[in-house]
């Protein structure tokens, strides 16, 4: 009983997925789908992320992004995004394609390049739903542990790219990259690691060159 | 449609919480149930834990570990827990109390005191299953930041204590105490805050003694 009903709330979904893909594209967005365990950095790494885009290539930006309260990361994000919309999920675990859908009928798309969509804080649950992004991003943090591609791969199989942040902190935490690179190795060997620290600005270059690039190649 | 059949799954998930806490009581042991993000350091606070209760009162524990995959923590909890149950969930995201009836069947209950339930790291769905836990901890940690009670009240709002782990990080990251404490005061009064840190050893001694109260105050 539970197990159709997801089945088919999945595929439901997946359908929406198709139509914002279709819609995404024809204005040449590049969307992102971002996931992570709660406070691992996503919305520090958009307020970097946007204005370098903007500075570097003059590319605007807009965000969708998802918290079960508050509307704490859009008032962040206000200052540095040319559009946002605050999805509030109440006490959902993960968006919804539909969702998406709905927040896009709110934004321009014709005035912007990329569409960040900041998912629900939740290593789990965001791993099952396609919201009709290009790429997903699996971000990862080195207070969490190392153990963490070990124990959620649902999350981090998917990705087309793993971000590992607050990499200043592996010299005060006892934290083994080798063994994220291990565990990555039995789960996803087709999308790169790339180690970051959006507060001490590590990484960041190989980051928005990753990101141009992807955009680059969906569209030219 | 989704709605009914998830009300219908809490409403059978809380009649077997409900055997699980009569069995629980039966044998005078304290059941607790710990959630947080994953890498809050619900694994260590265990690590911990374990041994200086056995120390200090000869009370013996056990657990039971819920993960998506991997025994890793089974594995460290070995050397420490008088008895321990991994529970693989395989994608699932959250421990379920037909989950914990089925790994009390495994233990020897007569022998212990304490039973820690360790739930899959995750803010959002474990706050919605009574798994027949006497009290629910939620543990949060400073590198996720100070702004995680507002964003998931769910989890804070039910719980019977609230444990800030890594606190020995304040003076690294620009972390705020007090914003933690405004927000808790808008979603749950009743319960303490307790500032901790597993590695360093701070704040360990008010929460054995928060624990030992618990048990002394639920059967004598």
């Amino acid at each position: 009983m539970q197990i159709s009903v997801l089945h088919s709330v999945l595929k439901a979904n997946d359908a929406v997925a198709r139509g914002n893909r279709h819609r995404l594209g024809q204005y040449k967005l590049l969307a992102l789908n971002i996931t992570s365990a709660p406070g691992s950095g996503k919305t520090t790494l958009l307020e970097k992320t946007i204005p370098a885009l903007a500075a570097e290539n003059d590319q605007r930006s807009a965000v969708i992004v998802g918290d079960l309260q508050t509307s704490r990361d859009a008032e962040r994000l206000g200052g540095v995004a040319d559009q946002i919309v605050q999805i509030n999920t109440e006490g959902g675990c993960h968006l919804s394609a539909t969702m998406i859908s709905e927040a896009l009928d709110q934004l321009d798309l014709a005035c912007v390049s990329y569409l960040f969509i900041e998912n629900v804080g939740n290593m789990v649950c965001p791993a099952c739903y396609d919201l009709g992004e290009h790429v997903r991003v699996a971000m990862l943090s080195v207070p969490e542990g190392d153990d963490k591609v070990a124990k959620y791969p649902t999350l981090f199989q998917p990705a087309d790219v793993i971000l590992l942040n607050k990499v200043d902190l592996i010299g005060v935490l006892s934290y083994q990259v080798n063994r994220v690179r291990e565990d990555l190795s039995l789960v996803n060997t087709k999308s790169p690691l790339i180690e970051l620290s959006t507060i001490a600005g590590v990484g960041m270059t190989s980051w928005y060159s990753w990101l141009v690039r992807q955009h680059r190649e969906l569209y030219i």
